[in-house]
């Protein structure tokens, strides 16, 4: 990672060209504070600078930013500059999970007041295309949605951000839990679509970040039984603390596929209703295709490979689905009643925290993406 | 094919046994007739022998045939003695599609009379498992399916078959139209199965017997706008004809996809709500997914390869799922309504008839597979 | 009808102040033309008066009028001033079955051009409340609705609207027909909650013009067959001529019910899947449950009685479910792709026109509140 | 309740004939044991009288009953001879509600060998009509369920029954626990009817047995809030410790009808996304009504009112839907699940418990009858 002034180092797709947001980059904010954001400046290079706000429309709000989570998109947009189809061409904040205090509310603005502790949503949809006006809107073809280019993120002293996506944390709730939500959200969405309730079972492959989450919110949909697969011993015991009912220890080796579903059958005690694969590789949705009962369904959340071989045939034939995810929608209510409630404890899994300095900045990120223990590091500000 | 006698050809799997069954082969039926079936005795060896059949029970009803369908299915047992997981060990009785007349019926039978035409659903499922309970009895891990080994099938003067799997044909739909329900049926499960309802935009892709009923069947729901592809133009002049609002020549070349789904896109003049893939190769399945809209159904009829490599990953993460579908379930009632109503006229896609000798059975079967103009080859019997 | 000048009644909530609005009345339009609108002033009273028009906002667009058709609800509204809990308590614009032809469009406005023919959706809703977001905007507690007190109507030369909910009319489908997707959408949104699907069979309660949308459009949903039942054998004609499979004439005692019942499934030839009661009286509800089969589901459309008795246990106890709604959502689209294929006609619902004059505005209100032979009457501007 | 020997009272749809059974009622079982059985002969009069079991069929298992409760219906037969639209002509075993032993196992039986503790589900559908056929095999035509005349109950030493209505219990769920499975069922029927999930805020109206299970239910299905009401305060403290959120004491007085909803309201902290009427009345179906928020459902459970007198017009104005219920299907298995995994405690519902004489039955009965502080009444045979 660059380590002094902007490193402007070459994207696969293009350079990002420092001079296009200059103007954005250096104005001080009101009553002379500088508002400072970590800037996505080139491959590896992250730089804590200015980030000139909007002005606060009739229907926003202006938020002090206290808990800002990576994301293991961060991290991905971080080393290539990329992440799916969209491409970083020009600087860009970056951080999407994210909490914290109100300080100015829009003249139209109802909902909230300064003081408030809110969790945020980062995307916002067009609200007026086919989609939104059906509640798809996390498919809305016009999202806006925080550092998924070319719109900025939310790593930031403070941003600025539409009232009705700003969610009031009950008062059990931190401002860590709130900037959980977020990838909370992946895991809720992902149950909603495969329709997790009382008595199903659960297995989850990958027993990542995305994984724990997914299994969290399993469990607080119901689910009876939920073994989760990984190839790293440590976080198969994580999630065994963190309530697995079983956990499996697989390889790499595509040939182990068939054994490997016999253990977690075995494990499961009965047949698997839903998979997770929060992995996204051959191997794991191999796995999870042929774990999957007649007439179960397969949600793939993880991002591995980009095309897949296999065995689907055979599982069509059984009426096994393959349901897929968009990030979510309506899920902010559902995870604070969860949290608030003690259903869900997302504390565990935040397992390293850091300041908002530069070099905090740095330690951060190498923390993330060097796993090993890491969960979900997390900014305090 | 073998011509005279019985030849017995090793199978991959092992050989057929033909002294196994002599028993039953031999047995006259009643009142001195001889009940002669198609029985399938090797790779590519189909012989006209005895059928022995079983008493008729309280609830069962014979019926003599008098039109049965020719299925690729057959046609994969004939030439491979397998289809899927399934195995040909023992001679079996060929055949699936079937409709006749009710020669005789059980104690217990209110249903049906002596003399009522009949369609006969293939399937006995236990009806005391969770799948069929749930009323998904297509899964029913102890499905007695006609012609699936080792039950028999009912390319025979006479069957026996439970009532409750007889449908009386209403007086408009004929005993061919009646065997037809068969094939139809997977065109109307696969519809249930994503959804097709009024305004649904769908690709069917392949426009052999299965993708041309899967379009029929789409009409018959509702589509407002349904474009089918394959490789083969004649085949396509019958799907315009059979009311295809759109038909694309596509090639069998991987590199084509792109290219191809945009001419399909452009056919329907909108979003593809939902694809069929009817026939399950990497390129078709790769088409379907890229071609249809985000949050769209991507259904896998076809059954051409077994490990699929395919662009699965960028399709879910625009929520396009991917159904599977295994045989069907509550159809029949559907069918005659369609069949009756005239909302769907499948008295086109019969383009060959053969009677029911050693002779014919032999070029019935060669007809179906070597495709060619044929959609569906019938036997009168 | 109060003939000449604004004969100010006093409503049973109060009285209709017209001072409060004297400023909107007066102002002429762009260009010197003055705005003229029908406005509700009192019970009985309908005066063509000036209507000033708000500024054309970025994403709206400005239509000049040319069919606006006659509801139910505004015939209430101008006989008693209120419709459910909503009162008028101003002088208010009426009307909000419309189409009508782009004049001008907002700056940021893409969709639509000036000279667009285009079908208007009454209902602007928040777009950010939690019904909204999940897509039921209709239930959306700050919608402003065409002629739902405090909003004017669109009984206008001119209205100004947001672009999105204006939809423009294929080459196929008139003006009138445009303005024929209003009660339509009743008609679908009703189909839609009951899950009208291939297949399904049909009890419609009432033949007026929402029994006579909600057959049509069960129809193109895929009804097998439909009963109508009403007390005007003129009407049952009509229904008969558009389609109804069966029509019963029914009385208006109660005691009659058990009879009509029998009547009704003897007409439909089959177990009622779903009934429609347009009317909402104790006794076609009452008809509604006692005909619809175990299972099956009953959809409350019309308004008739606010307290009903009712049979409720019986039919709860045959998982026989009651289904509100409330206006439409998302129905646009299919309206004009089921008018524009020609799968629904709404021409014929169309028994009378008139102009926009005062005299014209009075006989209009006057025929359609007198029912007769009228169905829909159409305002040609 | 007649105290010595059989009184045949006239029941109002004619007179209980004891003859008709009487060579059912003098066989000893095999081994000279003579099986008991409480036969309902008459209104308020139950007989322990010998009852002659049927040969176990190969499908059978003979159960030696330890465990049986008294449900409201039976009580109900008892005082009046009928339930609804069922009339007891003959003397009949009573008692549905059931849990044993297996003693005898018919030869095809797999699932199940003797000494395995059962719970008894009582209904024995055709399993091929259509209902059966989709699923929905409580609605079955042709159901035999325990108790509902003209079939015996399993309130008996034993009982023949199909072993795939006997679910057999995990280590930790009691015989008492087996037999709660079935009024646990009737609540769990509920919350799938209305889709309770994670998150759903629910009224209970009634906290009488079915009132509390359908509230456990809940629960267990992931309900975020639960206020039950009822008139009597004894039941709402018991609701309370059994872990209701908020309890409401209401009156019998339809004219409270607009205030106790705002107490239910303001005690739930939240709109009512579901209702559930535990008891039928007018008044209970009217709270439960107003109560629930727009887009909502109520599930009317209670038979309380034949005949309703309800808001039903402004309800179904804002798509509040009345889902009704039919005992019950695919409930034992999930049943068991909750209970073995203490999800669902129903052991504190058991206020009561009896032997099986002559005296005790009366006295079982009586208390049931009486209320009081007696939720369920359970027999120890």
């Amino acid at each position: 990672m660059g380590k002094g002034g902007v490193s402007v180092m070459a994207a696969r797709d293009g350079e990002v060209n420092m001079a296009t947001r200059e103007g954005e980059v250096n104005m001080p904010t009101r009553e002379g504070e500088v508002n400072m954001a970590a800037w996505l400046c080139g491959v590896n290079t992250l730089k804590l600078q200015p980030f000139k706000l909007p002005p606060v429309g009739p229907h926003d709000v202006k938020i002090r930013m206290k808990a800002v989570g990576i994301c293991g998109s961060d991290v991905h947009y971080l080393k290539t500059l990329r992440c799916g189809d969209f491409v970083v061409k020009e600087p860009m904040v970056i951080g999407h999970e994210c909490a914290g205090i109100v300080e100015e509310v829009g003249r139209k603005v109802k909902s909230l007041v300064v003081g408030d502790r809110v969790a945020l949503e980062p995307g916002i949809s067009c609200s007026h295309c086919s989609e939104c006006k059906v509640g798809n809107y996390n498919l809305c073809p016009e999202m806006e949605f925080f550092a998924t280019p070319p719109v900025h993120g939310a790593l930031a002293n403070q941003v600025v951000h539409p009232a009705n996506l700003c969610f009031k944390l009950p008062g059990k709730v931190s401002l860590e839990e709130g900037a959980m939500c977020e990838p909370l959200s992946v895991g809720i969405h992902a149950c909603r679509r495969v329709n997790v309730g009382v008595g199903t079972t659960v297995l989850v492959m990958g027993a990542g970040p995305i994984g724990l989450v997914t299994m969290l919110a399993a469990r607080a949909f119901g689910a009876s039984k939920i073994v989760i697969a990984d190839i790293d011993p440590h976080r198969l015991s994580v999630a065994k603390k963190l309530g697995a009912d079983g956990i499996v220890k697989v390889s790499t080796n595509i040939e182990d596929v068939d054994g490997e579903v016999s253990h977690i059958q075995k494990a499961l005690g009965a047949g698997v209703d839903v998979s997770f694969d929060c992995v996204g590789f051959n191997k794991t949705m191999s796995t999870a295709l042929k774990a999957t009962r007649s007439g179960g369904k397969v949600c793939l959340v993880g991002m591995g490979h980009n095309e897949m071989t296999i065995p689907l045939t055979p599982a069509a034939a059984r009426e096994v689905d393959i349901v897929g995810i968009f990030r979510y929608k309506n899920t902010w209510p559902l995870c604070l009643d969860l949290l608030s409630s003690g259903k869900i404890d997302v504390k565990p899994l935040i397992t390293h925290r850091f300041g908002f300095t530069q070099s905090e900045l740095e330690k951060a990120f190498e923390t993330s993406a060097q796993g090993g223990d890491a969960i979900k590091v997390m900014f305090n500000l």
